[in-house]
């Protein structure tokens, strides 16, 4: 239901600015998570539903853990590509993964993924519902 | 009542971080708004009174005009400190004027001001009452 | 020659990212900044020459003011655009001004100007050449 | 050599800024990882020498993993402390620890690891020295 042909998978670009990058001339190393946070929601978009609307339901996706491999450096003013693919959904947990490359070169610079809790408007965490999960699983 | 040997004054101290820092060596720009953020923040503190608890109470100072002018650049690892007064404060604006300068050389940075209106907790302009006036004419 | 008719002028459009947002729910009043940088970055390049180009050449575009007056707020997901025009080029300084407004509303929310001088690469001040200050003049 | 008793470690305290705060009233995700930059830079200044020497000597750290635990949300204004600990150096490899807990309730928020290669002034990575090494694993 989950294997890999089915994975909902989503591209998203990203234009270096000057304030992304530090005095080595590569992006600061948090800015690409800023990156898949803009990635994930594009992502959640494109199924129908804006995450803005999943919060006004009701339902955040606080992150609960966050990592980064960085195996090449990005530059000021490359274009970037960010594919996101839902690699787990339970009812107690979601796992985003992301891969971003240079457009120009498309050689993998950082890879990573966030995991997400369920939380309702009250800052409480909460199971998801079938549909959420399905909301999840499907593009 | 508000000339210049009265005005509450407040010098904080900041230390230059990597991430604060763009490809040319430099502070960007945006960053001193952050700081000089911190440094009304500190002042309103020594004030008795925590910013957090101005807004807990309904009072929120949302920024309405920010100027800076940039002098002389500032580096990574530098310490810098910065002075803030109140310039102006009446019933409908509260203005805050930023002097920033190097810890070693005592040579002026950066300078700028910010202009706050006064809104409560519905989002609401309001009129500022007089003893919140009187809150940021004294120490 | 530098009349309002001929201005140079373009739109760049934004989508408001989580990070950009405070606790208020409106846009963190420094973010407007970094995206004007991202706007004149882009005007910039529909005049056939991306700023990384010409900082390559030697000719760098520090910050020496900026003024930002904030309007109206900008909350989470909304898509804005901002106007970039040339305000005035001359031989020690280049001004940009912009506009920023709701996709939906059309409504000012933001304005404001950044002023720039000519800087070479070992960090100097420098007179802009005549075709510098045509490139600025024409779109 | 290695053994906690001997590790190096460094506490960092932090103000939790305005613009370090989401919609949500949480810190968000990212600047964790900017304090850890913090948290770690001033650890290396207590062993006597600053960061900033270290790149002026020719050797620079750059990230090459990052990761984050958030266990419990950090809000607006509060006061937090980071441990940094020189987890492992080898060679080729720097890995510093994090834990993170508010300066009130001394519960731990947000734990974490980065870890470093060592790279030349031409962006090569390159092998640690053994004095640079036993830099790291005294205080």
């Amino acid at each position: 239901m989950n294997d890999s042909t089915k994975k909902p998978e989503h591209i998203h670009s990203v234009r270096v600015r000057y304030a992304d990058v530090d005095r080595m001339g590569f992006v600061y190393h948090t800015r690409y998570l800023e990156w898949f946070e803009a990635a994930r929601t594009e992502l959640i978009r494109t199924m129908g539903k804006s995450y803005c609307e999943l919060e006004e339901e009701g339902t955040f996706l606080p992150v609960v853990e966050a990592y980064c491999r960085y195996r090449r450096p990005v530059r000021y003013d490359e274009l970037v590509r960010i594919r996101t693919i839902v690699g787990e959904v339970t009812k107690s947990k979601l796992r985003l993964e992301y891969q971003l490359w240079g457009e120009e070169d498309r050689i993998i610079r950082v890879e990573g993924y966030t995991s997400h809790c369920f939380m309702n408007a009250s800052g409480k965490p909460m199971r998801a519902s079938q549909s959420l999960i399905d909301f999840f699983l499907t593009i």
